[in-house]
């Protein structure tokens, strides 16, 4: 008998629940620290076991998958220490990884297998009523082992972990993760959520005449906003420069409308290079009915 | 027997094609300039009539539709001059109005009846095998009287023809369009643009790792840097500025993450009005499934 621990029961923790519940052999416990969240979760019989006892959810797991914002994770992981075992799996689902490991590896060392872990198939969406059993299929989960800190085999189970979920499993360094997220998750997050205010500040009545481009252009800022106020101050210095590199294309191809005709070179060559760029990527990541996202 | 010619086989004109040719008592001709265009149109059987010859697709019409770049029309419009009656409607599906109106109002005059017409439902795919009877359907389109010089007659039948085919009309004055427009399509166009040049300069190797929020985010960066290159020329000023209003939101939340744990309420109220803003656009524009957008 497999036993996984979930911890936190929203979209995240909420689908991984619904993908092994029905397994052979595997036992679902979710934990949620609101009385209310454990009711629902109970209610919609999404685990074996949910309860707002963290040592009943984690005594006995093989498995144990942190689903809370990523500031609250070193205070659950120092909670649940007393009833982890040495062989007991710990893994996240944070956006951001440097800090995460940063935290929970020093102090998970000799006391249980630990690896940080991304799956990139989050949402605008959130709560356990957006969860599906499918939201791991082909998204890519990245895990994080740290060089000659991780033990190998916190490594390989994290690793068939997200395989059995259906995931893409790729390995890189919780600081190689935090620069990519920031590039291909946390600026674009920025980017959607200040096309928003600009258009709200310019002209709100032109929200009236969006069509399915301004709409799948901003989707992400619907995301909710005190998980994102952490996620891109937990990787602030990423994103940060991300950020002046986005502006000074931008200023680019601002001064070269402003200059006129002579430069629509320039901006054709800025478009094209886009387009080659956007061609290449893969058309969905399986879990294209929910519209995922991490 | 209602007559419409088509001018332009791709992606907009063959939708609207394919969305009429079937409806009694309704004649579709399509005039392509490329012989090959002209074949294609005829061998998917998208029209009654696919000719390379202007003249025998605009004699007689009632409706003419202009669905070629927006350069190219004002020539086009010259061309078809002697064989448009004065009760012709003609409008188009330009992305930008005012400099086709500029062109165009003055040249119909008494010729024809003309009003602009904007319907927000290209894609970044184009072209004839793109097009779709459905694009229409739910899509907000917008006609562009001018006061005093558009015909009331116009207007009444560019709304009616946009109604028929599913289509949410509303009119806007050319130059309002403009503006509104340059902050929802072509905004969110540079922008997708940038983000994807940007991950390309910083670090390539990060496309691997993106899931479904960069895809949705820069979707609209596929479209065809030839029509993009003119959408954006034409209307350059309202581009430069709204622009120059998104640098200075990114400015100063680059600043905000630069600064600490100091400005995670301004980071977070910045956030905060972006999803409350984002929850109220509508979901969809009904033709969802190949996710349209203008």
């Amino acid at each position: 008998m497999k036993r996984i621990a979930i911890l936190g029961p929203g979209l995240l923790g909420g689908s991984v629940a619904l993908a092994l519940r029905d397994r052979d052999g595997v036992e679902v416990r979710l934990w949620a620290r609101r009385p209310e969240a454990v009711e629902e979760a109970r209610s919609a019989r999404i685990a074996h076991l949910a309860t707002g006892s963290l040592v009943e959810a984690v005594a006995g797991a093989d498995t144990v998958l942190l689903c809370v914002p990523v500031g609250a994770m070193e205070a659950l992981v120092r909670q649940a220490l007393p009833v982890l075992s040495p062989d007991t799996l710990v893994t996240d689902v944070g956006s951001v990884k440097e800090p995460v490991c940063r935290a929970l590896a020093p102090l998970l060392e000799g006391r249980a297998l630990f690896v940080g872990s991304h799956p990139m198939a989050g949402s605008e969406k959130a709560g356990l009523s957006a969860a599906r059993p499918d939201l791991f299929q082909n998204a890519v989960c990245i895990v994080t082992p740290e060089e000659g800190r991780t033990p190998v085999l916190a490594e390989q189970r994290a690793v068939a972990f997200w395989s059995a979920l259906g995931g893409r499993v790729k390995s890189l360094t919780p600081e190689v993760h935090d620069r990519v997220c920031a590039l291909i998750s946390h600026l674009p997050h920025v980017t959607a959520a200040a096309l928003v205010n600009v258009v709200e500040a310019a002209c709100p009545e032109a929200f009236g005449f969006c069509g399915a481009g301004f709409r799948d252009s901003t989707r992400v800022a619907a995301g909710l906003p005190e998980m994102w106020t952490e996620i891109l101050s937990s990787n602030r210095q990423a994103v940060a420069a991300g950020l002046r590199g986005l502006i000074s294309v931008l200023e680019e191809t601002a001064v070269q409308l402003e200059q006129g005709r002579e430069s629509e070179t320039a901006l054709h060559s800025f478009l094209a290079s886009a387009k080659a760029r956007r061609d290449t990527l893969l058309p969905g990541n399986g879990n294209v009915p929910g519209k995922s996202s991490s």
